[in-house]
């Protein structure tokens, strides 16, 4: 038996003054319908940019949100986080701003373009495995006394990530379904926090690789599942389980998951590509996929989260073709 | 009086065999119906999306075309060219396709991104004035034995440029008008060639800052006019003039010259970006600016050439905001 986390309830409020406050480093991202998908599903189909952040993903909300509410003597000492790429980038940009020294531990097999992403924003990188990497960041803690904030399983991480959703609601309030990626977790806790927050009744999905079906998982079991790492397109939604935090969050809201062939991801970034003229990561264009893919079905006007932007050239040129 | 340069006739066939050879490094682009400006003219406007090239700039296109056609011997000398940028980072990406030096002249403001992105593709970068900058170039070819592959003023730059209307009408038969920008002239002059190859009813515009109207003097004096440099958002078309060769293509073609000043390509940039998710740099972004600024009427089906994203993160984020 897993101990249940207690996770504190997030207000309209809290989510409308933590979007001011992203302002000083990030401007709200579009929300575009898709001519296309409105059309095909009979609804309207919106996307939300957040390929067009400042950093290329969505991970610069919870970052920010962390790293700005820590104690100003806590975050000179430096920061360290794990992360397969978006959220490493995001903490590099953000500290950064902040002018505080910032170290990235990342799997040896990390996109090239995420690496030299977290390089251009001045962070150091230490390589490891992709098991290995939470050991490693600790290690780093405790010798340089570095703060860590954690890709997902943190609340101000996930208060941050429930922005993008406040978003939509002011661009377009008649949303009655919302769908995201789910890797850790932290999009989706953000999402469905939002949601209990400001507009209950909305539908939300979490999409993820059939590879890597973590939210399949934790959702059978009751509790997060630990899954070995595995190669898939989408690189962003393999860490080694979601969250204990944003599985609390996540439980009671989430529709159901959905899981996606490698085949059908592929198709999700070259709809978008073609379709829209968007340059989406295969992580970020599962919800889009989903759709594609006949599974889910939009009932009513409906948000796809497209969480980021950052695919190796070559790889994205293959996937286009 | 000025000598009038004879050019050369591009046929379709000629632009079909181009157009299949760049394959090998860059896929058609999306051209994609913008529903907002479809609505608010009353006719389909559609944008060719350059900005999602590999280097994000449609410059690709003609540097592969000159570069692959130079005979090998020459082309393993190394090549040298001068540019604002998204030149420079065509021909340091092609470069490296083939697997030969390449030199950069920039000058000394370029900006940082595009300075960025031709440092990746691993070529050497040597800043100048922007006056000083095609004089460098001759010193490099004299003194090292480089291959000088001019920016616009080469016919198979043109070429290459010109298969971007192909792919236009290979898209959508129906379109009637085309919007380019004009800097030196080679994505105007491609254009121009195509147009008469293909569908010679089109009308074609170039779009320019006001503070640099290049082609406005051109036509008004009837050969190209030199400018001194000046300072604007779209600094990708800030070339001392237009080109010889790139205006004979241009002159008896195109319709007209439009003028844009600067809040009027910031508006474009704004338009793109809010409404259709696309980053898109404030000379690429200059077409759709025309037609919102109403110095365009398409008076059909329309497309308008977005010719590259390549634009700081700090001017983007001020402009959007």
């Amino acid at each position: 038996m897993t101990a249940t986390a207690v996770v504190p309830t997030i207000t309209r409020e809290d989510l409308a003054r933590t979007a001011a406050a992203l302002r000083e480093i990030a401007a709200p991202t579009p929300l575009v319908e898709s001519a296309e998908l409105t059309r095909r599903f009979g609804a309207p189909v919106w996307v939300k940019c957040e390929h067009l952040q400042p950093i290329g993903a969505f991970k610069i909300r919870g970052a920010f949100t962390a790293i700005s509410r820590l104690p100003a003597a806590e975050r000179a000492r430096g920061i360290v986080t794990h992360s397969s790429g978006n959220h490493g980038q995001a903490v590099a940009y953000v500290a950064k701003h902040f002018g505080v020294r910032a170290v990235i531990v990342m799997p040896e097999n990390a996109p090239q373009i995420k690496v030299d992403g977290i390089r251009r924003h001045g962070a150091e990188i230490v390589f490891t495995t992709r098991k290995e990497r939470e050991r490693k960041a600790q290690e780093l803690i405790e010798k340089d006394g570095l703060v860590l904030v954690a890709p997902y399983d943190n609340l101000d991480v996930i208060m941050g990530q429930g922005t993008c959703a406040f978003e939509i609601f002011e661009d377009q309030p008649s949303i009655v379904t919302i769908v995201t990626p789910i890797g850790g977790g932290g999009m989706l806790a953000g999402t469905c926090a939002a949601v209990l927050a400001i507009k209950p009744s909305t539908t939300v999905y979490g999409v993820e690789p059939a590879r890597s079906p973590k939210l399949t998982a934790a959702l059978e079991a009751g509790h997060p599942v630990a899954f070995e790492p595995v190669e898939t397109l989408a690189d962003g939604l393999v860490p080694p389980s979601i969250g204990t935090i944003t599985f609390e969050y996540i439980r009671h809201v989430v529709k159901a998951a959905i899981a996606l062939t490698e085949d059908e991801i592929a198709a999700g970034v070259r709809f978008l590509f073609r379709s829209m003229g968007l340059k989406v990561e295969p992580s970020g264009a599962t919800p889009v996929a989903a759709l594609l893919a006949g599974k889910i079905d939009p009932s009513g006007p409906t948000a796809c989260v497209l969480t980021g932007g950052n695919v190796d050239p070559a790889i994205f040129n293959r996937l286009v073709a």
